[in-house]
Order: structure tokens, then sequence, then C-alpha cells
């Protein structure tokens, strides 16, 4: 039996992203799937599709906020709005890239510090002297990741995924792949679950 | 104890909006509910709030209609993508507004009429001879339907739902509302029967 995998397309500025990632492990550990973590650029995709942030739409943005409140409450996961609201990810997203090359088994614990700042505890992940703080208190030499994130390959790695992700029909976040079937939203595990599972 | 209901906001030619009207029917028998269907004419609920079909985010199109399959294979419902879409809908809903202040009880047969035409057997709704050929088959007087709403207070009560759907915080179809809880999608309706059964 091969043993099946799931793509997670993510970006660390997405709510929805972050509730699946709060699920996604568990789930797959449940089904004996492999978590195969994609880190891409959202606005890169945005750019490439013409699609935008649902809070484009003024009245979409507060109902979507309860709505993954309401899903927060279900999965049993912290979430509040981020005040700060929208985060640009570019240099938090090559971070993730450039661990996932060098240092993979750091990545995930880098995607809890990341994802708990920005959507538990609301920090304010634009801040370059608070992303400092948020990674020293994980464990990690911040300066040395810095560095990492100026790597040529580590940016045209992130740029890559990104493509990849638009050329795989990816148009936001966070979206799945079970081998060609694809799944957009954290409101679709369940039939990322079935997919694994049939 | 007080009965509750549910307020269905919907449009003809929203396939997601379909999907709901195939299953709020029973979700409310199930739970004792009563189901307030609320025509609405989404093109002024997207005028009115910037927003508009997922569709036009050309990636997306395709991908929602694999994902509306996947819940049609689910509820047990025929779903096809209809290859007359968009449906311009105004005639069609003003024949909904109609029958709720006229004759209610025709209601629902003519909301299956015309979603089984739209969603299921892919006629062509833009198309007057065929909406006439899909009420009359329906066992309706398509003229006497189509001389109702011309009437004014056809018109303004269709116009007047629309602006009510919009100041409660509509911005798409379909959406439901338990009390002042607002679940929009058709895949929200796990959340209205929680809300129904609490």
């Amino acid at each position: 039996m091969t043993t099946r995998s799931v793509d997670f397309y993510f970006d660390f500025g997405s709510p929805a992203a972050y509730l699946a990632y709060t699920q996604l492990p568990h789930l797959c550990a449940d089904v004996g799937a492999n978590l195969v973590w994609k880190p891409m650029l959202l606005g890169g995709v945005f750019q490439a599709t013409g699609n935008h942030s649902p809070t484009a739409i003024v009245p979409k943005g507060p109902y979507m906020t309860e709505d993954f409140k309401r899903f927060a409450r279900r999965y049993g996961v912290p979430y509040e709005h981020n005040p700060h609201f929208p985060i640009n990810t570019l240099m938090l997203m090559r971070g993730a890239t450039a661990l996932q090359m060098h240092e993979p088994d750091r990545l995930k614990p880098y995607c809890d510090a990341v994802y708990q700042a920005i959507w538990a505890d609301g920090r304010n992940m634009n801040d370059p002297a608070t992303v400092g703080a948020v990674l020293q208190g994980a464990g990690f030499d911040a300066a040395s990741l810095l560095a990492m994130t100026g790597q040529q390959e580590v940016k045209d790695r992130l740029k890559a995924v990104t493509e990849e992700a638009v050329a795989r029909g990816v148009f936001g976040a966070p979206t799945m792949f079970v081998g060609s079937q694809m799944f957009w939203g954290q409101d679709r595990l369940d039939f990322v679950r079935e997919a694994l599972s049939t």
C-alpha cells in the first residue's frame, strides 16, 4: 500500500490557513498520511489570479471573523482576529522556506510559533522587532534565520512553490491536494479526510 | 417553547443556493423549525456590497463546480453546472415574490420547478420561451404569472427584501439567519442545524 499524502499550500497571513494548520497534523496522523508543507506567498497567488482577500468586500470581513470563531470553537483551538491584519508575510514565508530547505525538522516548531503569534496572541508580525522576539522566545536564532531569508535559493524556492500552486489551480489559502484532487479552505478538511480514506 | 425559524435568502442563479434549497426543508422538518423563504436579487446584493460571482476569478469557476458536485454527491441530489450561466434571474425572482405575496402555497412548487430546470436539467432560463415551457410543465399558468411579475407591489417587495438582506449584512447567496446569527453558504448548514438545536 502506498502512503497517501496531502500537499498543504499555506501562508501565515491567512486565518483560514491557520485553522487548517491546527487540524491537518492530527488528521494526517489519524489516517496514516504524510503532510507535505508547501509554504507559498498568498499575495503572489492573488496577483497571478486576480483574487483578493475576502475582507476586500466590506461586510464579508466581520462575517468571516465570526465564521472562523465558530470553527475555532468546534476545533477547540484559540483564534482572535489579528488587529494588525493584513500582515506582510514575505519574510515570514521565506523563513519557512529556508527552514524547509536547511533544517526541515524545525519547520513545524517555526509554524507553531508564527501562527500562534498572529492568530492566537494578536502580535504585530509586521514589526521586525516583534518577529525577532517571537522567534527568540521559541528557541530560534532570529539573526541566523534572517540571514537565511536573504539567500537567493530561498527566495527562488518560495517563488517557485507559489508559481507551482498557481499552475495547479490554487487561487486562495489554504489549499490542499490529495493526488490531483484540490480542496480549498479549512472548511473542506472533511473532504480531505474522505479523499485520504478511500 | 417558541418555534425557531430560519430566514433563507436565495436567488435561483446561485448553485450554492440551489444546494441549500435541496437540504433546508428536511433540515427544518428534522428540528421542528420554520423555513422562511426570502427571495432576493443577488445582483442587487453584489451591486450594494461590491461583491461579485466567484466565477469572476478565473480558476475559481471550475473549482467551485467540482466543489458543488462533491456536496451534491454527499447530499444525493442532482447538480450540473448550467451551460447558460450566468442566468438573469430578475423575472424568475419576481415570480417567486409574486407567488409568496399572492399564492404562498405555490412558492415551493415554483422553486422546485425553477431550481430543477437550472441546476439539474441545464435549461436556458434566460430564454422566455423556455421559462414558459418549464412553468407550464410544472402546472403553472405562465401568462398569469408573467402578469403578476409586472405588478409594482411585486417589484417593490423584491427590492425591499434585497435591501433588507444587505442591511442585515448579506453579501452572497445563500445566506441563512437563525435569530441574529448569520450563516453564509450551503456549506454552513451544519452550523444552521446546531443553531436551531441549541
